[in-house]
């Protein structure tokens, strides 16, 4: 028995365009003359629609393409496509299903049971859960379809619900012999380990084969890594296709191979440790990177890209990632000195951007900058204009890379890191202006991992060594470095990984050797910056636990957790 | 036997505060020898707790206020407070409950049973719905508890799950002879009348007296206007607490008397169409307002406020609330003109601010206007520079108004309206820049309705007449007006209802009477807007569908409906 397994990057609401790359997909697999063929997880619609799930148009149109598709499936070949299906029964409007198609008819559907309502998902404010598992027989073998959330029952990590029924149990009773999955899972850093783990201990438990296919692709915040396999009924990769790549394979499940020995899986808290011990995350996080960077781009219909560039370590490996991803023709990045800007700097970001080959232009903030404080000097309230001050200046490089965009059509990207938005060392409407903050879910240490793994990569200094090396800077008054404000970036970004990925009591997070002192103001100053990432543009979701739609955080509260 | 209604103002998170208003509350209770006294939902960490309620730490800190609350009850008053409880068996963590208090004990607990996850709920992310429907025993009496959505399984209006059982019916079954309901229900236009028909239909429909508890106060977007109530077995209402304000009273239930008449209820679609009748709902929404806006900046800890006026209606009717709100003596005012700001926005402007006895200070923007182009000119990649211009103006003022906040201390709000906001004719890091946008959720005609309301209330031209009968202009070009840009605020209003709050497809807004075309352009402009409102303060919710928490759609997508 063949099945296709066809790894596409819908776009979002575009039906035309994702109805044609499935049409592509199921003629590549006649041409290999598959008996099946599986696509992910809303493939119709493309993952997550959120709220246009919500206009009766919208799922309408769903269904006309839907029945555009099955009408010209005129073969015998099986498809296997996801689609929002309407609840003509009691609860919410919709299941998130999936079509089994052949001969210009659909055949049958099945729900998925197992809703996500927690970090970034929020499913149960669409659909219901499917209420009936069974098994469904297809070329002469039971089959039994699930989708995405149904296989991760007993998963191990920390933050999920603890459902109250298996489904895969309930479809193993009914003896089934192959399982199918259709997912839409994102990626975080660790996640591809630990979904493979995942589905190797259901295949081995159940002693079963499974056919995985994952949607790939960047939608907003989430990156879809791919990754879709076929795992034998020994809990053994037999299939792998690419990750961060749309791809497509037809494997023959009575012949399958032994294809890649088990990787080791860091999970949760020890990604940030993984990290640190230079394991070979990093690859994998600079293609994820790079691919949400590309489609966020692409998809909001763009082409060119814009980045303030400091000579700081933030925006130079946003700009390199942005090389990467759109292509050194399509960066601009522009260096706007002020009073406060050393040499180094300008000869950092000027030797970066050489390296790069991408295009450099100097705006100087200083004129502006003396204007408006001469405007602004009559309405100082106290002699303490300091903060206000750093502000302006930072706003001021907002407002000229903003005017370029507008001018130019070229999409601003923030460059501020994890470490940063979480304590709110960072400037509202000023460093965090942009249609896109590419590196905001990734903390100060990783930055450099990743800064000094491409250099590695690349086998030379891409990236300044100087860059990798100074002291941390925001250049807005003299002297002045990260480390007056925030405590080492070791300290830190371990506290934002127990505070922020694993909610962890303060109390705990001081069993780690850090003082009481240094988490207590950290952690304040985290809870203190609520208000700034509610206006924070999306940024790249690459941890357990990125700011955006899996952090909702209540703004006008009084909480203040002893030690 | 004699309940009291505890109508409270929690502020999230704040434990100490909230307990001393409960025992507060308790012990005037105790003074009129009351023999129950209930409070409203989740009252002891305030609604809505958000992620906070998955610390481990706040749960806990949860249940050791509710321990000093228990051993602090040390007479014979039955207390029913509303908590997040422990769920020790599969599902999520956490129930949303009230716990019955009396002499140091907890007598029992009742879990809320149907948990909305839709609009600005997301109480299936945080809680399992309970799973037994039971009737308590009080003072000789059958009680039934509920908590908020639990009475909401009837309600007829269009955006709710239809939800598998009846709750309140199951207790009716078991021969309740009094419903306590402990409620967060937050306001938007029309709620408190669609609140108080569903209440009136429930008590009619089962025979029994309901004893409403809803919190009040505001708490980020949300506002809670309290309305609490005790509602006879005729569907009658016979006691009513205040609106938009805390409150206290004891009713004996055996001498119960009908207090006033049933209002027509104004619910969804009509609520705009309502307000533009000149129905009484404008007195209700402003007090919204001047709530939402006071504890939003009170619970921020913050005192002053700044705004800047353009002379326009926005900022003249926001000023005229932030005076209600903090007082006058807490609002500063700041005029930026440039070039080509009229006249007559000067006057306006300082006569507004002259009536409302707040100060005004002027800034002119146009020397750093000026210097800012000549900065960029040797930039521009073509002569089309009016957009980039124009945004220009508008971000040099949010740099001069977040310059003043961080100088003085007082916060930034953003004057913005719902019709602005919908359709992107606004400025991103320009004058949506504030720690809240107080009208964000208003639509333009009925921020012309609202002042106009206000100055027959003051039965004085306190907004003077100009400002409510010019043409809206963003003065950031040469005789520019709205309507260059935007269809009549009549026809871009209905729309608005009825694409945002209502989902509508196009094909039946054009049956408005409205033209295909503008209906296609003013949809593709909220579409396209999508980017502005993700970088958006934080708005108050007014009507029934506001944009921030109730309103989560794709920005990098590709959907366009056909009409």
């Amino acid at each position: 028995m063949k099945i296709a397994l066809a790894q596409i990057n819908p776009t979002v609401g575009d039906f035309e365009y994702n109805l044609s790359k499935i049409l592509h997909n199921i003629s590549l697999a006649e041409n290999e003359y598959a008996d099946l063929i599986v696509f992910s997880e809303l493939v119709l619609c493309g993952y997550p629609p959120k709220d246009l799930l919500l206009k009766r148009q919208f799922v309408d149109d769903c269904y006309k393409y839907l029945n555009i598709l099955k009408d010209k499936i005129s073969s015998n070949i099986l498809v296997i496509v996801g689609f929002p299906e309407i609840n003509k029964e009691e609860g919410k409007p919709l299941f998130d299903s999936v079509a089994v198609i052949q001969n210009k008819n659909i055949i049958c559907t099945r729900q998925k049971l197992l809703l996500p309502t927690y970090d970034v998902f929020d499913e149960d404010r669409y659909f219901e859960p499917g209420k009936v598992v069974k098994s469904v027989e297809l070329l002469n073998k039971k089959f039994g379809l699930s989708v995405c959330e149904d296989i991760w029952h007993d998963d191990l990590s920390w933050s999920k619900p603890r459902y109250h029924k298996d489904p895969i149990a309930e479809l193993k009773e009914q003896g089934i012999e192959i399982l199918i999955n259709s997912s839409s899972s994102p990626y975080f850093i660790g996640k591809p380990n630990l979904r493979e783990l995942v589905l190797k201990n259901c295949a081995k438990k159940n002693h079963f084969p499974i056919v995985y296919v994952n949607q790939v692709g960047g939608n907003d915040e989430l990156i879809f890594d791919g990754n879709s396999c076929v795992i034998n009924g020994n809990g053994e990769v037999c299939t792998k296709l690419k990750a961060f790549e749309e791809d497509f394979k037809v494997v023959d499940l009575d012949k399958l191979t032994v294809q890649e020995q088990s990787r080791d899986c860091f999970v949760g808290s020890s990604n940030l440790l993984a990290m640190t011990q230079g394991s070979p995350l990093e690859e994998e996080l600079l293609q994820a990177v790079i691919l949400g960077l590309r489609d966020y781009v692409l998809k909001c219909g763009f082409k060119k890209a814009i980045i303030g560039l400091s000579g700081g370590i933030d925006s130079a490996l946003v700009a390199v990632i942005t090389a990467y991803a759109l292509g050194k023709e399509n960066v601009t990045c522009i260096f706007m000195p002020s009073r406060y800007t050393s040499n180094t700097s300008e000869i950092d970001a000027k030797q970066l951007a050489n390296n790069l080959g991408v295009s450099l232009k100097t705006l100087s903030i200083e004129e502006p900058f003396k204007v408006l404080l001469s405007v602004l000097s009559n309405e100082w309230e106290d002699s303490n204009t300091s903060l206000a001050q750093e502000n302006i200046q930072s706003r001021l490089r907002g407002l000229m890379l903003m005017a370029l965009s507008n001018q130019n059509g070229a999409l601003v990207l923030s460059t501020g890191n994890k470490s940063e938005l979480a304590t709110g060392y960072c400037t509202l409407y000023g460093d965090m202006c942009g249609g896109l903050a590419v590196i905001s879910d990734l903390p100060k240490m990783m930055v450099y991992k990743l800064a000094q793994y491409i250099n590695k990569k690349e086998d030379k200094e891409l990236i300044p060594k100087s860059i990798l090396t100074k002291a941390p800077t925001a250049e807005l008054k003299p002297n002045q470095t990260d480390q007056d404000t925030l405590p080492p970036y070791e300290q830190l970004d371990k506290i934002l990984n127990k505070y922020i990925e694993e909610h962890s009591p303060l109390k705990d997070i001081v069993k780690n050797g850090i003082s009481k002192e240094t988490v207590e103001q950290v952690c304040n100053m985290i809870d203190k910056s609520e208000y700034k990432r509610e206006q924070a543009a999306p940024g790249l979701k690459l941890t357990s636990r990125s700011f955006g739609y899996g952090w909702r955080m209540p703004i006008a509260k009084r909480y203040k957790e002893e030690i």
